[in-house]
């Protein structure tokens, strides 16, 4: 197995780890058994330790959605954007069991006090969203302030349905959010 | 102190570190260290232990949102729910420096590996939100199969603005979001 190859399955053991069990949960030993990567290896790969390879499953997680929210950005549809991310959050809740659930958002809520530069990637990365989905917005012919607070609602209300499907074990709550947001944008 | 005294601060301080650092920091030792309650005391009062700690800091910590909606639909006024709810979890972010959040959304995140019976909990605790929207949103007028949707947006949308809040470590997602939902909802 080539370097490359044990530092991509240490990342994705990680994001699978903090998708289903939260940011605390992922500790070197856990992505270890899960990738079943040499443990002389980590400190190879991530000299900075957890805290590098937690930094890294998110950004890499995180890079995920925004290449989703991007395609349909570019085609300027916002209406697909949504529909876009609500099916790719479908098949990651249905594939775990709703168990897993976004990793920026197990970032936000308990990495916090053991790893402040999760601060910088959470933000930089819910940005970076609200921030692809306005101007898919926009070129549906909505002005940028306005836009803009779409894109929040938007944003939040899908994180916010995606937490709902995991307490409800259904995708319920995402179809009906993804069908009330749906209409509240602008048809290409 | 009266035994009543020392089980409501453990379920309090139960709550506060769910809050902050997700349901899998709630260990017993946490409790006591942040109750200042004696050892000797926990199972007297929790003959289930951490989980019946953490299932009673779940409920508890709902009532209180429950509370607020409930006040606002016998109103009739689904507008004056959301703002309520609203500033609610903005006195609660702004307290606690943008690291506390739901107590639900931290047992539908992270407790599920840990405790089975977290998921009856905040299935229940969210359909009873749900069902308290949707009642205010009816007495506004609307159907009620579309005020049960507006109601799932509402719910979905605040839950992932207060993530979006502590990701950025400001109040504007909630002010936003709050923003959007109540020009979508019927005035009083």
């Amino acid at each position: 197995m080539s370097p490359r190859g044990t530092r991509d399955r240490m990342i994705d053991s990680a994001i699978v780890l903090m998708r289903e069990r939260g940011a605390a949960a992922v500790s070197i030993d856990a992505v270890l058994t899960h990738s079943g990567a040499p443990r002389g290896s980590v400190y190879h790969h991530f000299p900075g330790g957890r805290d590098e390879l937690i930094l890294a499953a998110g950004r890499r997680a995180a890079n995920v959605v925004s290449g989703l929210i991007s395609q349909a950005a570019e085609a300027g549809d916002a209406r697909a954007a949504v529909e876009r991310i609500a099916a790719f959050w479908k098949k990651v809740l249905v594939a775990g069991g709703f168990r897993a659930g976004c990793p920026i958002v197990a970032l936000a809520v308990d990495a916090r006090a053991d790893l402040p530069e999760a601060e910088a990637v959470v933000r930089e990365e819910f940005e970076r969203w609200q921030g692809l989905l306005r101007e898919a917005i926009e070129a549906g012919g909505v002005q940028t302030a306005e836009a803009d607070e779409l894109a929040a609602l938007v944003l939040a209300a899908i994180e916010g349905a995606v937490v709902l499907c995991r307490g409800k074990r259904s995708v319920e709550p995402l179809d009906v959010v993804t069908r009330r947001l749906v209409a509240l944008l602008p048809a290409r």
